[in-house]
Protein backbone atom coordinates (compact mmCIF):
# COMPACT_ATOMS: atom_id res chain seq x y z
CA UNK A 1 0.00 0.00 0.00
CA UNK A 2 1.35 3.45 -0.96
CA UNK A 3 2.10 5.35 2.34
CA UNK A 4 -0.85 7.33 4.07
CA UNK A 5 -3.41 5.53 1.92
CA UNK A 6 -5.64 2.92 3.60
CA UNK A 7 -7.24 1.10 0.55
CA UNK A 8 -5.79 1.40 -3.08
CA UNK A 9 -7.64 5.06 -4.75
CA UNK A 10 -9.63 2.54 -6.98
CA UNK A 11 -11.34 0.69 -4.46
CA UNK A 12 -11.75 4.32 -2.28
CA UNK A 13 -13.18 6.06 -5.61
CA UNK A 14 -15.10 3.12 -7.53
CA UNK A 15 -18.05 4.27 -8.70
CA UNK A 16 -20.57 1.57 -7.79
CA UNK A 17 -23.66 2.55 -5.79
CA UNK A 18 -22.20 5.87 -5.22
CA UNK A 19 -25.16 8.67 -4.95
CA UNK A 20 -23.93 12.26 -6.10
CA UNK A 21 -26.38 13.75 -4.46
CA UNK A 22 -24.98 12.09 -0.95
CA UNK A 23 -21.61 12.58 -1.94
CA UNK A 24 -19.39 14.36 0.85
CA UNK A 25 -16.94 16.34 -1.49
CA UNK A 26 -14.79 17.65 1.01
CA UNK A 27 -14.05 13.78 2.28
CA UNK A 28 -10.71 12.16 0.94
CA UNK A 29 -11.50 8.92 -0.03
CA UNK A 30 -8.71 6.24 1.16
CA UNK A 31 -6.22 8.89 2.40
CA UNK A 32 -4.96 8.81 6.12
CA UNK A 33 -2.63 11.77 5.60
CA UNK A 34 -3.45 15.64 5.89
CA UNK A 35 -2.52 18.48 2.75
CA UNK A 36 0.80 18.75 3.88
CA UNK A 37 1.50 15.31 3.42
CA UNK A 38 -0.31 15.49 0.41
CA UNK A 39 1.31 18.25 -1.03
CA UNK A 40 4.87 16.01 -0.20
CA UNK A 41 3.48 13.07 -1.81
CA UNK A 42 2.56 14.71 -5.15
CA UNK A 43 5.84 15.60 -5.90
CA UNK A 44 7.49 11.98 -5.04
CA UNK A 45 4.83 9.81 -6.79
CA UNK A 46 4.29 11.90 -9.66
CA UNK A 47 8.54 11.39 -9.99
CA UNK A 48 6.96 8.17 -9.92
CA UNK A 49 4.54 8.77 -12.77
CA UNK A 50 6.62 10.28 -14.55
CA UNK A 51 8.94 7.27 -14.64
CA UNK A 52 6.19 4.79 -15.73
CA UNK A 53 5.28 7.48 -18.05
CA UNK A 54 8.61 7.66 -19.85
CA UNK A 55 8.47 3.87 -20.15
CA UNK A 56 5.11 3.79 -22.32
CA UNK A 57 6.50 6.78 -24.24
CA UNK A 58 9.75 4.63 -24.96
CA UNK A 59 7.79 1.22 -25.86
CA UNK A 60 5.11 3.53 -28.02
CA UNK A 61 8.39 4.39 -30.04
CA UNK A 62 9.16 1.00 -30.61
CA UNK A 63 5.60 0.19 -31.89
CA UNK A 64 3.61 -0.69 -28.86
CA UNK A 65 0.31 0.68 -29.68
CA UNK A 66 -0.92 1.03 -26.32
CA UNK A 67 -1.99 4.06 -24.57
CA UNK A 68 -3.57 6.03 -21.20
CA UNK A 69 -6.65 7.87 -22.24
CA UNK A 70 -7.70 10.07 -18.43
CA UNK A 71 -11.26 11.43 -18.96
CA UNK A 72 -12.08 14.60 -16.67
CA UNK A 73 -15.55 15.53 -16.27
CA UNK A 74 -16.82 18.22 -13.93
CA UNK A 75 -18.87 21.07 -13.54
CA UNK A 76 -17.08 24.34 -13.98
CA UNK A 77 -14.47 24.94 -10.96
CA UNK A 78 -14.45 21.35 -10.69
CA UNK A 79 -10.33 21.35 -10.69
CA UNK A 80 -10.02 19.68 -14.22
CA UNK A 81 -7.40 22.47 -15.60
CA UNK A 82 -5.64 22.16 -12.10
CA UNK A 83 -5.46 18.20 -12.57
CA UNK A 84 -3.71 18.75 -16.03
CA UNK A 85 -1.05 21.78 -14.95
CA UNK A 86 -0.28 20.17 -11.27
CA UNK A 87 -0.69 15.90 -12.45
CA UNK A 88 0.08 16.15 -16.17
CA UNK A 89 2.27 18.59 -15.66
CA UNK A 90 4.89 16.14 -13.84
CA UNK A 91 5.72 14.41 -16.99
CA UNK A 92 7.33 14.40 -20.21
CA UNK A 93 5.21 17.20 -22.62
CA UNK A 94 6.94 15.11 -25.35
CA UNK A 95 4.60 12.10 -24.32
CA UNK A 96 0.87 14.29 -23.44
CA UNK A 97 -1.50 14.06 -26.07
CA UNK A 98 -3.74 17.20 -24.62
CA UNK A 99 -7.40 18.06 -25.86
CA UNK A 100 -9.60 20.02 -24.84
CA UNK A 101 -13.61 19.93 -25.12
CA UNK A 102 -15.95 22.80 -25.33
CA UNK A 103 -18.72 24.04 -27.14
CA UNK A 104 -18.79 21.82 -30.74
CA UNK A 105 -17.13 24.04 -33.53
CA UNK A 106 -19.32 24.41 -36.45
CA UNK A 107 -17.84 22.02 -38.42
CA UNK A 108 -17.62 19.32 -35.34
CA UNK A 109 -21.23 20.52 -35.29
CA UNK A 110 -21.97 19.35 -39.02
CA UNK A 111 -20.53 15.46 -37.40
CA UNK A 112 -21.36 12.86 -35.37
CA UNK A 113 -20.35 14.02 -31.33
CA UNK A 114 -17.86 11.24 -31.76
CA UNK A 115 -15.76 12.39 -34.43
CA UNK A 116 -14.35 14.95 -32.91
CA UNK A 117 -13.28 12.45 -30.08
CA UNK A 118 -11.59 9.87 -32.22
CA UNK A 119 -10.06 13.07 -33.95
CA UNK A 120 -7.89 13.35 -30.82
CA UNK A 121 -7.36 9.98 -29.56
CA UNK A 122 -3.81 9.52 -28.14
CA UNK A 123 -1.23 7.80 -30.38
CA UNK A 124 0.31 4.82 -29.44
CA UNK A 125 2.90 5.51 -26.26
CA UNK A 126 1.11 8.43 -25.26
CA UNK A 127 -0.88 10.04 -22.00
CA UNK A 128 -3.71 11.40 -23.71
CA UNK A 129 -6.10 13.47 -21.66
CA UNK A 130 -9.53 15.06 -22.19
CA UNK A 131 -10.23 17.94 -20.45
CA UNK A 132 -14.13 17.42 -20.74
CA UNK A 133 -15.03 14.18 -23.85
CA UNK A 134 -18.06 12.35 -25.04
CA UNK A 135 -19.37 13.03 -22.16
CA UNK A 136 -20.64 16.78 -22.35
CA UNK A 137 -23.32 15.23 -24.86
CA UNK A 138 -25.06 13.16 -22.24
CA UNK A 139 -24.26 15.98 -19.84
CA UNK A 140 -24.46 19.53 -20.82
CA UNK A 141 -26.53 18.31 -23.62
CA UNK A 142 -29.13 16.35 -21.78
CA UNK A 143 -29.04 19.15 -19.03
CA UNK A 144 -30.49 22.04 -21.45
CA UNK A 145 -32.14 20.04 -23.70
CA UNK A 146 -29.61 20.55 -27.01
CA UNK A 147 -30.90 17.28 -28.62
CA UNK A 148 -34.23 15.79 -28.10
CA UNK A 149 -34.13 12.91 -25.63
CA UNK A 150 -34.91 10.21 -28.02
CA UNK A 151 -30.99 11.24 -28.88
CA UNK A 152 -29.37 11.47 -26.08
CA UNK A 153 -30.66 8.30 -24.86
CA UNK A 154 -29.14 5.79 -27.27
CA UNK A 155 -25.88 7.59 -26.38
CA UNK A 156 -24.69 5.58 -23.25
CA UNK A 157 -24.83 2.11 -25.16
CA UNK A 158 -23.14 4.23 -28.03
CA UNK A 159 -20.71 5.39 -25.75
CA UNK A 160 -20.70 2.06 -24.26
CA UNK A 161 -19.73 0.48 -27.10
CA UNK A 162 -17.18 2.93 -28.47
CA UNK A 163 -15.12 2.24 -25.10
CA UNK A 164 -14.91 -0.99 -25.86
CA UNK A 165 -13.66 -0.62 -29.13
CA UNK A 166 -10.66 1.70 -27.81
CA UNK A 167 -10.23 -0.59 -24.73
CA UNK A 168 -9.58 -3.19 -28.22
CA UNK A 169 -7.29 -1.01 -29.38
CA UNK A 170 -4.94 -0.86 -26.64
CA UNK A 171 -6.43 2.65 -24.94
CA UNK A 172 -6.63 2.53 -21.19
CA UNK A 173 -9.43 4.65 -19.78
CA UNK A 174 -9.26 6.52 -16.62
CA UNK A 175 -12.17 8.24 -16.62
CA UNK A 176 -12.51 10.55 -13.59
CA UNK A 177 -15.88 12.56 -12.99
CA UNK A 178 -15.37 15.41 -9.98
CA UNK A 179 -17.14 16.83 -7.91
CA UNK A 180 -17.12 20.26 -5.63
CA UNK A 181 -20.19 21.31 -3.73
CA UNK A 182 -22.40 24.52 -4.66
CA UNK A 183 -20.73 26.55 -2.29
CA UNK A 184 -17.24 25.66 -2.96
CA UNK A 185 -18.06 26.25 -6.38
CA UNK A 186 -19.21 29.70 -5.46
CA UNK A 187 -16.40 30.34 -2.88
CA UNK A 188 -14.13 29.58 -6.35
CA UNK A 189 -15.88 31.55 -8.47
CA UNK A 190 -16.03 34.64 -6.26
CA UNK A 191 -12.23 34.33 -6.37
CA UNK A 192 -12.46 34.85 -10.36
CA UNK A 193 -14.21 37.67 -9.62
CA UNK A 194 -11.80 39.58 -7.17
CA UNK A 195 -8.56 38.55 -8.80
CA UNK A 196 -7.29 40.31 -11.32
CA UNK A 197 -5.02 37.44 -13.02
CA UNK A 198 -8.28 34.97 -13.07
CA UNK A 199 -10.95 37.35 -14.77
CA UNK A 200 -9.74 35.68 -17.95
CA UNK A 201 -11.74 32.09 -16.46
CA UNK A 202 -14.83 33.55 -15.79
CA UNK A 203 -17.75 33.71 -17.71
CA UNK A 204 -21.17 35.69 -16.52
CA UNK A 205 -22.88 31.96 -17.53
CA UNK A 206 -21.00 30.09 -15.40
CA UNK A 207 -23.66 31.86 -12.49
CA UNK A 208 -26.48 30.98 -15.01
CA UNK A 209 -25.42 27.40 -15.00
CA UNK A 210 -25.77 27.26 -10.99
CA UNK A 211 -29.75 26.96 -11.32
CA UNK A 212 -29.29 24.00 -13.12
CA UNK A 213 -27.27 22.13 -10.60
CA UNK A 214 -29.96 19.37 -9.75
CA UNK A 215 -30.25 18.87 -13.42
CA UNK A 216 -26.92 18.46 -13.24
CA UNK A 217 -26.50 16.30 -10.57
CA UNK A 218 -29.08 14.07 -12.36
CA UNK A 219 -27.29 13.66 -15.86
CA UNK A 220 -24.01 12.83 -13.58
CA UNK A 221 -25.75 9.90 -11.92
CA UNK A 222 -27.24 8.61 -15.07
CA UNK A 223 -23.46 8.75 -16.46
CA UNK A 224 -22.25 6.86 -13.76
CA UNK A 225 -24.86 4.62 -13.07
CA UNK A 226 -24.95 3.60 -17.24
CA UNK A 227 -20.89 3.92 -18.17
CA UNK A 228 -19.52 2.54 -15.70
CA UNK A 229 -18.03 -0.72 -16.90
CA UNK A 230 -16.35 -3.21 -16.21
CA UNK A 231 -13.32 -2.32 -18.61
CA UNK A 232 -13.46 1.31 -18.60
CA UNK A 233 -14.99 2.13 -14.99
CA UNK A 234 -15.85 5.75 -13.27
CA UNK A 235 -13.89 6.81 -10.46
CA UNK A 236 -15.90 9.45 -8.32
CA UNK A 237 -13.74 12.10 -6.97
CA UNK A 238 -14.49 14.26 -4.10
CA UNK A 239 -12.97 17.63 -5.56
CA UNK A 240 -13.43 20.42 -2.47
CA UNK A 241 -9.54 19.98 -1.42
CA UNK A 242 -7.56 20.23 -4.54
CA UNK A 243 -4.02 18.65 -3.19
CA UNK A 244 -6.48 15.62 -2.63
CA UNK A 245 -7.58 15.76 -6.34
CA UNK A 246 -4.54 15.79 -7.47
CA UNK A 247 -2.94 13.33 -5.09
CA UNK A 248 -5.72 10.62 -6.15
CA UNK A 249 -5.45 11.63 -9.39
CA UNK A 250 -1.55 10.40 -9.97
CA UNK A 251 -2.34 7.54 -7.80
CA UNK A 252 -4.94 6.68 -10.75
CA UNK A 253 -2.73 7.28 -13.73
CA UNK A 254 0.14 5.12 -11.61
CA UNK A 255 -2.27 2.33 -11.03
CA UNK A 256 -3.21 2.32 -14.88
CA UNK A 257 0.62 2.35 -15.93
CA UNK A 258 1.34 -0.48 -13.47
CA UNK A 259 -1.31 -2.72 -14.79
CA UNK A 260 0.59 -2.57 -18.60
CA UNK A 261 3.21 -3.95 -16.90
CA UNK A 262 5.52 -2.12 -18.92
CA UNK A 263 9.57 -2.77 -19.45
CA UNK A 264 12.02 -1.11 -21.17
CA UNK A 265 11.95 -2.25 -25.15
CA UNK A 266 14.70 -4.78 -25.89
CA UNK A 267 17.22 -3.36 -28.57
CA UNK A 268 16.50 -4.56 -31.80
CA UNK A 269 20.24 -4.69 -32.78
CA UNK A 270 23.08 -6.31 -31.60
CA UNK A 271 24.53 -3.99 -29.11
CA UNK A 272 28.47 -5.61 -28.99
CA UNK A 273 28.26 -4.99 -32.46
CA UNK A 274 27.17 -1.02 -32.54
CA UNK A 275 29.76 -0.38 -30.07
CA UNK A 276 32.58 -1.71 -32.22
CA UNK A 277 30.45 0.51 -35.19
CA UNK A 278 30.65 3.34 -33.12
CA UNK A 279 33.82 3.03 -31.84
CA UNK A 280 35.24 3.23 -35.40
CA UNK A 281 32.87 5.99 -36.47
CA UNK B 1 20.80 41.88 -15.45
CA UNK B 2 19.93 37.90 -14.90
CA UNK B 3 21.95 36.47 -11.84
CA UNK B 4 25.12 34.99 -13.39
CA UNK B 5 24.74 36.32 -16.83
CA UNK B 6 26.96 38.95 -18.18
CA UNK B 7 25.47 39.79 -21.06
CA UNK B 8 21.88 38.99 -22.33
CA UNK B 9 21.36 35.18 -23.73
CA UNK B 10 19.67 36.53 -26.59
CA UNK B 11 23.09 38.45 -27.46
CA UNK B 12 25.38 35.74 -26.27
CA UNK B 13 23.50 33.47 -29.04
CA UNK B 14 23.19 35.22 -31.50
CA UNK B 15 23.84 33.60 -35.14
CA UNK B 16 25.74 36.69 -37.05
CA UNK B 17 28.95 35.75 -37.83
CA UNK B 18 29.48 32.40 -36.06
CA UNK B 19 31.54 29.41 -38.39
CA UNK B 20 29.79 26.03 -37.35
CA UNK B 21 33.53 24.45 -37.95
CA UNK B 22 35.36 26.65 -35.30
CA UNK B 23 32.40 26.88 -32.58
CA UNK B 24 33.21 25.78 -28.96
CA UNK B 25 30.89 23.18 -28.05
CA UNK B 26 31.34 23.07 -24.37
CA UNK B 27 31.41 26.75 -24.01
CA UNK B 28 28.83 28.52 -22.18
CA UNK B 29 28.56 32.27 -24.08
CA UNK B 30 27.16 34.50 -21.22
CA UNK B 31 26.28 33.05 -18.61
CA UNK B 32 29.23 33.39 -15.43
CA UNK B 33 27.97 31.07 -13.06
CA UNK B 34 28.66 26.93 -13.08
CA UNK B 35 26.82 23.69 -12.88
CA UNK B 36 25.11 24.05 -9.81
CA UNK B 37 23.99 27.50 -10.17
CA UNK B 38 22.18 26.90 -13.43
CA UNK B 39 20.39 24.20 -11.99
CA UNK B 40 19.37 26.22 -9.03
CA UNK B 41 18.52 28.74 -11.41
CA UNK B 42 16.20 26.26 -14.00
CA UNK B 43 14.11 25.51 -11.27
CA UNK B 44 13.93 29.73 -10.40
CA UNK B 45 13.77 30.82 -14.16
CA UNK B 46 11.29 28.01 -15.21
CA UNK B 47 8.60 29.24 -12.75
CA UNK B 48 9.28 32.90 -14.36
CA UNK B 49 8.66 31.03 -17.60
CA UNK B 50 5.92 29.26 -16.53
CA UNK B 51 4.05 32.37 -15.02
CA UNK B 52 4.73 34.34 -17.72
CA UNK B 53 3.36 30.88 -20.44
CA UNK B 54 0.17 31.57 -18.37
CA UNK B 55 -0.63 35.13 -19.13
CA UNK B 56 0.16 33.85 -22.50
CA UNK B 57 -2.17 31.48 -22.45
CA UNK B 58 -4.72 33.94 -20.27
CA UNK B 59 -4.87 36.54 -23.39
CA UNK B 60 -5.36 33.80 -25.75
CA UNK B 61 -8.23 32.46 -23.93
CA UNK B 62 -9.42 35.84 -24.14
CA UNK B 63 -9.11 36.57 -28.17
CA UNK B 64 -5.60 37.27 -28.38
CA UNK B 65 -4.58 35.62 -31.70
CA UNK B 66 -0.19 35.83 -31.02
CA UNK B 67 1.79 33.12 -29.64
CA UNK B 68 5.43 31.67 -29.45
CA UNK B 69 6.97 28.53 -31.20
CA UNK B 70 9.91 27.33 -30.44
CA UNK B 71 11.97 26.03 -32.81
CA UNK B 72 14.45 23.23 -32.41
CA UNK B 73 17.07 22.14 -34.42
CA UNK B 74 20.26 19.71 -34.29
CA UNK B 75 21.74 16.56 -34.58
CA UNK B 76 20.70 13.37 -32.93
CA UNK B 77 21.54 13.26 -29.36
CA UNK B 78 22.21 17.16 -29.54
CA UNK B 79 19.65 17.15 -26.85
CA UNK B 80 16.03 18.74 -27.99
CA UNK B 81 13.84 15.74 -26.43
CA UNK B 82 15.72 16.98 -22.98
CA UNK B 83 14.65 20.62 -23.96
CA UNK B 84 10.94 19.61 -24.54
CA UNK B 85 11.38 17.60 -21.18
CA UNK B 86 12.87 20.08 -18.78
CA UNK B 87 12.61 23.14 -19.82
CA UNK B 88 8.59 22.96 -21.58
CA UNK B 89 8.35 20.42 -19.02
CA UNK B 90 7.84 23.65 -16.36
CA UNK B 91 4.94 25.31 -17.84
CA UNK B 92 1.45 24.16 -17.85
CA UNK B 93 0.84 21.13 -20.43
CA UNK B 94 -2.87 22.61 -21.38
CA UNK B 95 -0.69 25.85 -23.03
CA UNK B 96 1.88 23.50 -25.12
CA UNK B 97 1.73 22.81 -28.39
CA UNK B 98 4.28 20.14 -28.99
CA UNK B 99 5.01 18.83 -32.26
CA UNK B 100 8.04 16.49 -33.75
CA UNK B 101 9.00 16.07 -37.61
CA UNK B 102 10.32 12.62 -38.00
CA UNK B 103 10.79 11.27 -41.78
CA UNK B 104 7.39 12.58 -43.96
CA UNK B 105 4.77 10.20 -43.89
CA UNK B 106 3.40 8.71 -47.55
CA UNK B 107 0.87 11.53 -47.17
CA UNK B 108 3.44 14.37 -46.07
CA UNK B 109 5.13 13.24 -48.91
CA UNK B 110 2.14 13.60 -51.46
CA UNK B 111 1.96 17.50 -49.97
CA UNK B 112 4.52 20.82 -50.43
CA UNK B 113 7.08 19.96 -47.29
CA UNK B 114 5.39 23.17 -45.56
CA UNK B 115 2.17 21.65 -45.34
CA UNK B 116 2.88 19.94 -42.39
CA UNK B 117 4.54 22.53 -40.78
CA UNK B 118 1.49 24.82 -41.05
CA UNK B 119 -0.86 21.82 -39.41
CA UNK B 120 0.53 22.17 -36.22
CA UNK B 121 1.22 25.82 -35.97
CA UNK B 122 0.66 26.88 -32.66
CA UNK B 123 -2.90 28.49 -31.54
CA UNK B 124 -3.49 31.59 -30.46
CA UNK B 125 -2.03 32.01 -26.57
CA UNK B 126 -0.04 28.87 -27.01
CA UNK B 127 3.32 27.89 -26.75
CA UNK B 128 4.15 25.88 -29.53
CA UNK B 129 7.27 23.34 -29.62
CA UNK B 130 8.93 21.91 -33.14
CA UNK B 131 11.39 19.29 -32.20
CA UNK B 132 12.71 19.35 -35.79
CA UNK B 133 10.99 21.38 -38.26
CA UNK B 134 10.82 22.48 -41.68
CA UNK B 135 14.50 23.34 -41.55
CA UNK B 136 14.67 19.64 -41.80
CA UNK B 137 14.33 19.89 -45.61
CA UNK B 138 17.22 21.83 -46.06
CA UNK B 139 19.51 20.02 -43.76
CA UNK B 140 19.12 16.00 -44.11
CA UNK B 141 17.36 16.58 -47.40
CA UNK B 142 20.47 18.49 -48.54
CA UNK B 143 22.85 16.52 -47.06
CA UNK B 144 21.36 13.64 -48.80
CA UNK B 145 20.32 14.73 -51.81
CA UNK B 146 16.92 13.66 -51.18
CA UNK B 147 15.76 16.10 -53.84
CA UNK B 148 18.13 17.41 -56.40
CA UNK B 149 20.04 21.20 -56.10
CA UNK B 150 17.36 23.40 -57.60
CA UNK B 151 14.77 22.51 -55.62
CA UNK B 152 16.00 22.34 -52.09
CA UNK B 153 18.23 25.94 -53.06
CA UNK B 154 15.18 28.23 -53.49
CA UNK B 155 14.08 27.03 -49.92
CA UNK B 156 15.80 29.02 -48.16
CA UNK B 157 14.05 32.31 -49.38
CA UNK B 158 11.00 30.32 -49.39
CA UNK B 159 11.31 29.45 -45.48
CA UNK B 160 12.20 33.26 -44.74
CA UNK B 161 9.11 34.25 -47.01
CA UNK B 162 7.08 31.76 -44.61
CA UNK B 163 7.96 33.09 -41.77
CA UNK B 164 7.20 36.57 -42.34
CA UNK B 165 3.75 35.29 -42.89
CA UNK B 166 4.23 33.29 -39.65
CA UNK B 167 5.30 36.97 -37.65
CA UNK B 168 2.47 39.12 -39.44
CA UNK B 169 -0.24 36.36 -38.45
CA UNK B 170 1.86 36.98 -34.59
CA UNK B 171 4.00 33.97 -33.86
CA UNK B 172 7.03 35.08 -32.40
CA UNK B 173 9.68 32.54 -33.43
CA UNK B 174 12.53 31.42 -31.39
CA UNK B 175 14.81 29.59 -33.37
CA UNK B 176 17.50 27.38 -31.48
CA UNK B 177 20.11 25.52 -33.47
CA UNK B 178 21.57 22.90 -30.85
CA UNK B 179 25.65 21.64 -31.63
CA UNK B 180 27.52 19.08 -29.94
CA UNK B 181 31.24 18.13 -31.27
CA UNK B 182 31.38 14.80 -32.65
CA UNK B 183 32.98 13.20 -29.27
CA UNK B 184 30.48 14.46 -27.43
CA UNK B 185 28.05 13.03 -29.46
CA UNK B 186 29.90 9.25 -29.54
CA UNK B 187 29.85 9.73 -25.77
CA UNK B 188 26.35 10.13 -25.35
CA UNK B 189 25.32 7.35 -28.39
CA UNK B 190 27.32 5.34 -26.22
CA UNK B 191 25.18 5.75 -23.13
CA UNK B 192 22.44 4.62 -25.49
CA UNK B 193 24.24 1.20 -26.22
CA UNK B 194 25.38 0.77 -22.30
CA UNK B 195 21.92 1.53 -20.64
CA UNK B 196 18.89 -0.70 -21.26
CA UNK B 197 16.36 2.12 -20.75
CA UNK B 198 18.61 3.85 -23.31
CA UNK B 199 18.02 1.51 -26.13
CA UNK B 200 14.85 2.55 -27.45
CA UNK B 201 16.44 5.60 -28.48
CA UNK B 202 19.03 4.30 -30.22
CA UNK B 203 19.13 3.44 -34.03
CA UNK B 204 22.22 1.99 -36.11
CA UNK B 205 21.39 5.04 -38.85
CA UNK B 206 22.64 7.16 -36.21
CA UNK B 207 25.81 6.22 -36.59
CA UNK B 208 25.91 5.61 -40.19
CA UNK B 209 25.20 9.49 -40.14
CA UNK B 210 28.30 10.91 -38.61
CA UNK B 211 30.33 9.94 -41.60
CA UNK B 212 28.16 12.96 -42.96
CA UNK B 213 29.03 15.59 -40.10
CA UNK B 214 31.01 17.56 -42.41
CA UNK B 215 28.37 17.56 -45.20
CA UNK B 216 25.40 18.60 -41.99
CA UNK B 217 27.87 21.27 -40.68
CA UNK B 218 28.03 22.79 -44.28
CA UNK B 219 24.32 22.48 -44.36
CA UNK B 220 23.85 24.02 -40.88
CA UNK B 221 25.97 26.93 -41.81
CA UNK B 222 23.47 27.71 -44.97
CA UNK B 223 20.93 27.73 -42.59
CA UNK B 224 22.10 30.34 -40.34
CA UNK B 225 24.00 32.45 -42.74
CA UNK B 226 20.25 32.56 -45.34
CA UNK B 227 17.67 32.02 -42.79
CA UNK B 228 18.86 34.11 -39.77
CA UNK B 229 16.64 37.28 -40.17
CA UNK B 230 15.99 40.39 -38.16
CA UNK B 231 11.93 39.25 -37.62
CA UNK B 232 13.43 35.45 -36.70
CA UNK B 233 16.85 35.33 -35.90
CA UNK B 234 18.58 31.71 -35.25
CA UNK B 235 20.81 31.15 -31.66
CA UNK B 236 23.67 28.96 -31.90
CA UNK B 237 23.64 27.04 -28.66
CA UNK B 238 26.44 25.11 -27.38
CA UNK B 239 25.04 22.28 -26.04
CA UNK B 240 27.69 20.16 -24.52
CA UNK B 241 26.60 21.09 -20.95
CA UNK B 242 23.17 20.21 -21.09
CA UNK B 243 22.52 22.49 -17.82
CA UNK B 244 23.69 25.27 -19.93
CA UNK B 245 21.39 24.33 -22.62
CA UNK B 246 18.48 24.08 -20.64
CA UNK B 247 18.52 27.30 -18.75
CA UNK B 248 19.59 29.24 -22.03
CA UNK B 249 16.96 28.19 -23.68
CA UNK B 250 14.65 29.32 -20.70
CA UNK B 251 16.21 32.58 -21.42
CA UNK B 252 15.07 32.64 -24.63
CA UNK B 253 11.65 31.58 -24.07
CA UNK B 254 11.42 34.12 -21.25
CA UNK B 255 12.93 36.87 -23.63
CA UNK B 256 10.79 36.25 -26.25
CA UNK B 257 7.19 36.38 -23.43
CA UNK B 258 8.49 39.67 -21.85
CA UNK B 259 8.59 41.25 -25.39
CA UNK B 260 4.86 40.71 -26.05
CA UNK B 261 4.57 42.71 -22.95
CA UNK B 262 1.43 41.42 -21.83
CA UNK B 263 -0.84 41.60 -19.14
CA UNK B 264 -3.53 39.57 -17.52
CA UNK B 265 -6.86 40.40 -20.03
CA UNK B 266 -9.41 42.77 -18.44
CA UNK B 267 -13.01 42.00 -17.77
CA UNK B 268 -15.38 41.82 -20.20
CA UNK B 269 -18.28 41.97 -17.85
CA UNK B 270 -19.01 44.43 -14.94
CA UNK B 271 -17.70 42.98 -11.49
CA UNK B 272 -19.72 44.35 -9.21
CA UNK B 273 -22.93 43.03 -10.87
CA UNK B 274 -21.80 39.32 -11.34
CA UNK B 275 -20.59 39.57 -7.39
CA UNK B 276 -23.94 40.42 -6.68
CA UNK B 277 -25.65 37.57 -8.97
CA UNK B 278 -23.27 35.13 -7.76
CA UNK B 279 -24.20 35.90 -4.36
CA UNK B 280 -27.87 34.61 -5.02
CA UNK B 281 -27.04 31.92 -7.27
Amino acid sequence: MVKHWSVPVTEALKADGVRIAELATSSTPGFTGDKKHAQDLLIHRGEALSALQEKLYANGRSGDRRSVLLVLEGMDTAGKGGIVRHVIGSVDPQGVDHAAFGVPTDEERRHHYLWRIRNALPRGGQLGVFDRSHYEDVLVVRVHELVPREEWEPRYDEINEFERELIREGITLVKVAMFVSLDEQKKRLRQRLERQDKYWKFNPSDIDERAYWPAYQEAYQAMLDRTSTAGAPWYVLPADHKWYARLAVTELLIDALEKLDLDWPPAHFDIAEQLRRLERA
